[in-house]
């Protein structure tokens, strides 16, 4: 592998490079993706022009650089992100036409909340759980929901913290936790208000795959003024079992689970 | 950059080594990748080693190796498909609501038909148009609706060559391109039946984006013996000329322009 006299790799600067794109920033000049991923202005061209070379990173009209289709294909293609939301898509969308509510997908990855999939109205208020971004799993509903259906050691792990407060409302604290971790493997789904975004309520089920093991948790959020959370867990609930028997899980349904 | 001794860099092998995961090989042990993606098990060893660290690739349970959500994360985030889909998906719902078909969007990259979003029951019998799958551009309907909106240098260096016969109905002939081109933009939309798949028929229309210039591809496809092209392409113009308004384009519906 090949180093820089710092000893930081190719891949390692390609990611950190990739990694100043998001959803706010979404294209800038190479000397701000260069300030961004803390790489010396004539490395980051080096590298830019390879990425450039191969699709993974292209230049816009205006000269600004944005990330490439190709890599988007690449990573999509091949990605478990794709296959699951493939799957999930049309359940989603009868959620939505029974419910009427912002309506996501989100899986547990490297200690966080992954969201893949997200479906709303165009104008919908709620600028968070946005495809691919993340949040912390224990201010999310899904994050709960996943965490409930996890194994004891990864409950554990992530219980032992940071727990960051997130808005006023965010809890932080473990034994709390795990009651509310407790009370949502009981009742089978997961309600909390503001836990996340404060004036939203995340209404969560779980998913699950072939094999038994949660894959993901499928949510409806919802202003927390309006949420109806006896009307949403039915169409919620419907909806996973069908994506968890389309993913190949046994006839587990959330409701009649005591992990 | 650091080459192998045959020359290629870090990134081209890691492009290979992407390159080989697909729709129908999303796993594969290390030797099973190495041989795929042409490069010695050492190289390919130390690659991975690497990769996985950054969670690029990641380890199943059973040991085979397959794309990471990392990747997909990376490349979703800051992409222009992934806006693009968001932007459309609403609208390729209502598609669906009113005209129960496979619906698709697709855009022109590196001279072929990349697909960015796709939604059909789950059951849809197609086994093409994936997400992020390609196609040559005259052999579907959303290729020569791109074709037909784009600078007529664009369309000289497609027509110039080579152009597959995927199906024995696929049109190869320049001059008989060029009239179905005139024919779409006159019209607005494109309906070819079997060019792509032989027993399915396209039915596509533009979508513009901001500037002016066609951004992609709105179709819907119809086994070709149940195509109604006279109930589906107001639908599609319909919810095309929403997703172009959302994309910040002019006042140019398909029908009333003539490039």
């Amino acid at each position: 592998m090949a180093n820089s006299p710092a000893g930081e790799s190719v891949i390692s600067r390609v990611v950190r490079l990739m990694d100043a794109f998001d959803r706010q920033v979404p294209s800038m000049s190479l000397s701000e993706l260069a300030r961004r991923a803390s790489l010396p202005l004539t490395t980051a061209h080096r590298l830019v022009e390879e990425l450039v070379r191969h699709g993974l990173i292209e230049r816009a009209s205006d000269g600004e650089l944005r990330m490439g289709l190709r890599l988007w294909e690449l990573a999509a293609r091949g990605s478990r992100a794709l296959t699951l939301r493939e799957i999930a898509l049309p359940f989603m969308e009868d959620v939505q036409a029974a419910v009427h509510q912002l309506t996501t997908l989100a899986v547990l990855n490297s200690g966080t909340v992954l969201y893949v999939e997200r479906l709303s109205a165009p104008d919908a208020a709620l600028d968070a759980a946005h495809v691919a971004q993340r949040m912390p799993i224990h201010a999310t509903s899904s994050g709960l929901v996943l965490l409930a259906y996890s194994p004891a050691w990864l409950q554990e792990e992530v219980l032992a913290g940071p727990l960051e407060k997130v808005t006023e409302e965010t809890i932080t604290d473990p034994p709390t936790i795990r009651k509310h971790l407790a009370e949502i493997r009981r009742r089978g789904y997961a309600a909390l208000p503001g836990i996340g975004v404060l004036e939203w309520t995340g209404i969560a089920v779980p998913v699950f795959g072939a094999g038994g093991a949660v894959a993901a948790a499928l949510n409806a959020t919802v202003r927390r003024e309006e949420a109806n959370v006896p009307l949403t867990v039915p169409a919620l609930l419907t909806a996973a079992h069908g994506i968890s028997r389309a993913l190949g899980a046994e006839n587990r349904s959330a409701g009649s689970t005591r992990p």
